[in-house]
């Protein structure tokens, strides 16, 4: 990070941690970056619903909630004008940097934030330096603040540097609930990209150690399933009640029950379910808000399409309704060998890497599979590339942190192998 | 029993136990009790088919097994040509005897016996005085030859007395699976009559014991539903099956979760259940033999309309698909108050009667009812009357047995009612 | 209401209906009644602590929640020293004054209200009128505030007669929940009582009308049943949870299975459920508030048994634990009907009575059961009387009011059948 | 096959193939095999009890079933003493061959047929040529009497040639139930043995195709699970029943919903199910026979103790007694791979191989892998070897058949590899 100093991206960093926000509610995130981003050379900067095919946002949160983030963005300093721009949830940004010509070289970064109170033990950084979640009960608790941190250090990166064609730096919104990647994808921005890679930090390598090109996507579908029957006096009219709960456990029972399949890994959870309103009244109200994933897209569809038909049934058992939505989806992806090729050979010359693995399997989901798919569908290739880092705890829980020295090992190596296909040098 | 005297009822009676035969195989039995009518004075006699709204019968077996009883009833010396004309299953039959002017009078007695092997004990009056079935497996174990036996000897006693107005013996059969009430009370013989009595002898009175009028039928559908998935090898292709087992349990757990009603009880019973070929193929088919009630014929349909939206439901759930027929069905009903008053005086008189009970319940299912309302809803009246028999063990057990000397009782009880209704003294 | 006036009462009741306050959190209603009993002339007057046997307290909020509703009732003006003496959550008095020599004579009444919103239209009267509560989300909606206010009344009206014997009065906090009824049935204030009137308004019957003894109270029990399993990633390692949501939702398609009874109806109900923390974590918690009912105290115990048996079972099914709290409590009842005579004979002389009922069913739950059996099981007799009004609304609507003149009426009646049962006029 | 001619083993096989019979039942099958090796120059011949552990035989049927096979045997013509040395379902044999000094080898072979009617198409060449199965409801489905021949067959070779050391036959029962693998294997016979074969027919391999090395044994788990409850009538006493088909419903819907596993596959089938007696009568017995299944021993072991706890906790949620007895069994294995250089050489060699597969994948479950795992748990080495043939329809269907030509290509490269190993070529 030769160009602005360590000391900027280490504030950067720092600041973003200090403000996690979840889906859709990246207000003050997407406009520090776009502060930042204004101060860089810059072809195009796409904003909010510039960056997004607006309709295919999903699980964006309720008015109230969304104004509320709005409000808490504005009181935190962000820039009113870029909030303005954002409202209502259309969150995120892409910067474009035409150098000459070239192939068009994407790298997308996710920036959102998880429902997690963070830490404050006197063990845990942030806490102990000052730049603790001021959010409470929210939390960079996966490093997407060092993957937006790294976005714009790897693009000053490349900028700075002989690069010939196009770079595009995707700040995707909403990865948590697998909400955000969809409507990036079909934003028309990933259309002309030749080569994507995609970033993340930890998930159990140690610092210095770099994966090439990570596989192993479960293809994901979050959904909401509401079910809606008829209340009646539990002791004197059960008979005039529909009972949405009935309904709920009978589908709760049978979802977990859809078939294993011979072609591989599937995957059903009721996560969160509740109904019913008094000890003494049939429920008239229940909800399940679940997931399917699969190993590969076709299992989870698979997968999906059980439920559907599990959830539909249960309802109609009961003489309930129920309404299947949709709140988050992703499929699954491979890294194309070509460009972890490339990574590979940047990082056997990087500073810091002290150990280099071809492939690696994620073992979870991700909708950076949307925009690679997208990349790779129009004739392109996509990598996905995981850069160690000694997590003191694991992602997702309340003392999950990163080295701050090893964003700048990722810089190097993305910056590097964007570089080098920039150069056609496959 | 004066005219034909005891003994030959005594014999008739007998002969009939020792060919117990279920529903729609009454092929002996009613060929033994069109003999005996033919030797009447009948006005007519209607056999079989056009005893019966043919296409309402319930539950009838396959052809084979009625070939079999058709046989077996032939081998025993069943009269063939009166066999002939039941061929097919249409059993039963119905006695017209007109006796100048005055009311249409009904008596409805059922003929069919039960599937249960009969004791051969020698403390079994059956066994020890050489009655026994032998029919091996099936057995008189509700005194149904008894009450084939009343409704001759009722016959009997009423033509040979003064009795002006029309006299119909309905011998019915299948009262056991609920089967044949419907095809009797659809025939268009019970369209005329003005006053129709039933009877049942035992329900735990005692000998000497009159219940002038019986209530508390609990309306009762029996269900066979069959479902059909598709086959897999459990092992190799787990998702190519559509399971029919998981749609039965799901059915059968969910049957009996129908809500309580608070109008009053409800039953539901998934009394046989099957399913599958072996343990590593997906079942492709499966069934449940069952049935629910209610204490009113709408108590009944409540649970009946859960129970099929249930099994239907079930089904789609699993992608099977499932057929649910109607094996046996009957109402509610209550006796009239006016003919169970008739019923009391006649009593009050008789020879062997030393407790008159004005009112019963019967606490179970009986097809009986289904020709008690089609009179009534006809602006007729019916009354069910219990006649006590000291029966040594339980209905339905295989040392069930009946009093002899009792039958006269209940002969002397209906034949006196009959008499009185048809002199219109009501 | 002659000696205080009615102004007082209703000034008495519109104070109560302002302040409606849940079980074990009747701070300022109790603290209202001790004020008002104290300008009595009493021979003992038991309060908080001193009225209930505290260890059977069911459904006891936790202490932040006590502490809320405390400040409060201290807020509103209610007596520090009083409220000081029901800290905790002993709520409640027994009025107790002794008159010379006669019988015991007990009435109870409850003071608890219900978790709704009361309604802010001009149609609804205490909104009209000033007295609408001013407990945002809680409301008399049941006409406890008018029981309190009975209770009061009908002591002053006893107590300024000709009356021998010693009346107690019974203010009990927790109907609603079935909460309180035992821990002051156990109290030992109700081991002397020979006589026990209880009361409820409305209850669907018009103004002016008198139901003398009201049966027909379902046994009932409320219980929560909290399973504890163990979480784990759904799509890492889904084999490491024990999932308390499968648990749940097992015990819940069984608990509504439970066997119908011949004896008579049982209810069940899963009223309330939920678990589960996010879409992709195996559920580690999962709860059901149900209830289990019986016309008789023998058949809720029967449909307990079994709930038990299905939640132990549901939960080793999935390897979780389950704890399963009793949190209300109600036996059945029966009114003695040399009790429910009196109160005929009172009423037919009341001014304002135009219709005298000699019996009732409630058709739903009620503690007062408790009190009822506790007296009736030493020797004594006990009469649940209800009182018309001319409701507009059904109870525990938000629009629920009554008749302020019927609670004149009631005190009639009461201190009617009081007099003449200490007079020994039975 | 130059010693005896083809036309021997033809024949033999086709005798087999004429009696079919199941496991514990091969009574003509292991008759017929002794009768043929006791022509051969043997060390010793361990004959039905003496072959196996026999306290470790599974699903062994009922002495009614073992006698009506027993007799029929006999009536086929098997020697009546091997026969009666086989009485009780002790079936199977094991030829032991000492050549000098070397290693022992073991070769395995089953022998026991499936529950399957044979087509009678003259398509069908048994039929057509005159060996279709003579007892009816019965077939060689699965080319066990191929297999039977190589094992004599493969004796002869071995014999006939240089061989040092010792050759083992294992002629197994019960394959198809996985019932037969465990006793033999804990027999004692395998314990010396250095390096053991096991070879299949079929396999959807074409004539001519050798695979080497054969892995993916699912472990697998036959269970049969016999529910009691209590009886009661549905109508009149429903309470009074402990309802043995709602446990089984229980059972079965959550055994189908045991967690997957991130290590791997599982199975869980609940293949034949069935229960109760009557209609109106509360089920009293129920039934799963059904089968769990892993692709590691480990992995059908999580399952299996699922299963267990389910089952068990289903029939205490309806107060019913579970018996879980194991019915069949059978381990996860693996393909050496020296053993299986082995084979590919020598099949590279032989007559009729056309095509050699290293490896290849079961895909199902099969108990030779308790042979193997034997053998390698003592340091010794297993290769279990394909052998393709056309078959015309799928293994387990009516219309299978085999080459009869390929029966040499497996001898071949059967005796080929044993000789290789026999001779230390490793």
């Amino acid at each position: 990070m030769p160009l602005h100093g360590s000391n900027e991206y280490r504030a950067f960093r720092r600041d973003l941690h200090r403000h996690p926000e979840p889906a859709w509610c990246e207000f003050y995130t997407t406009a520090r970056i776009v502060s930042a981003l204004r101060e860089r050379d810059l072809t195009a900067l796409h904003v909010g619903a510039d960056a997004l095919a607006t309709g295919d946002r999903m699980h964006v949160p309720g008015d109230d909630e969304l104004s509320e983030w709005e409000v808490r963005a504005r009181e935190a300093g962000a820039d009113p004008d870029v909030v303005d721009q954002l409202s209502g949830g259309y969150t995120g940004c892409v910067a474009v940097a035409e150098r000459g010509d070239g192939p068009v070289v994407g790298l997308r970064v996710d920036i959102d934030a998880l429902p997690i109170a963070e830490s404050d033990s006197p063990d845990h950084v942030p806490a102990a330096e000052g730049f603790r979640s001021e959010n409470e009960g929210y939390m960079h608790a996966c490093g997407h603040d060092a993957h937006a941190t790294m976005g714009l250090a790897t693009l000053d990166s490349v900028l700075d540097s002989e690069f010939a064609g196009t770079l595009k730096v995707f700040f995707q919104p909403g990865e948590e609930q697998v909400a955000g990647g969809r409507p990036m994808a079909e934003s028309g921005h990933l259309d002309d990209v030749d080569h994507l890679f995609a970033v993340h930090i930890g998930l159990d390598h140690p610092s210095g150690e770099v994966v090439c090109g990570i596989d192993g996507f479960l293809a994901v579908r979050h959904f909401l399933a509401e079910f809606t029957g008829e209340s009646a006096h539990a002791g004197a009219r059960p008979e005039a009640g529909r009972n949405a709960v009935q309904a709920m456990a009978a589908a709760v029972q049978n979802l977990y029950a859809i078939p294993r399949h011979a072609d591989g890994p599937t995957r059903v959870n009721a996560g969160v379910v509740g109904g019913g309103t008094a000890t003494n009244v049939i429920p008239e109200e229940s909800y399940i808000e679940g997931e399917v994933r699969g190993a590969t897209t076709e299992l989870a569809d698979y997968a999906s399409e059980h439920a559907d038909r599990i959830l539909t049934s249960a309802a109609a058992m009961y003489d309930c309704d129920v309404e299947v939505a949709t709140k988050g989806e992703a499929p699954s992806a491979k890294s194309d060998g070509a460009l972890a090729d490339v990574v590979g050979a940047v990082a056997a010359d990087a500073d810091g890497v002290t150990s280099i693995l071809d492939r690696g399997d994620l073992g979870g989901s991700e909708d950076a599979t949307y925009l690679m798919q997208r990349v790779q569908d129009r004739g392109g290739l996509a990598c996905y590339v995981g850069i160690g880092t000694d997590h003191p705890s694991g992602h997702h829980t309340d003392e999950f942190d990163v080295v701050e020295d090893d964003i700048a090992v990722g810089v190097d190596v993305l910056a590097g192998a964007i570089r080098r296909v920039g150069a056609g040098e496959l």
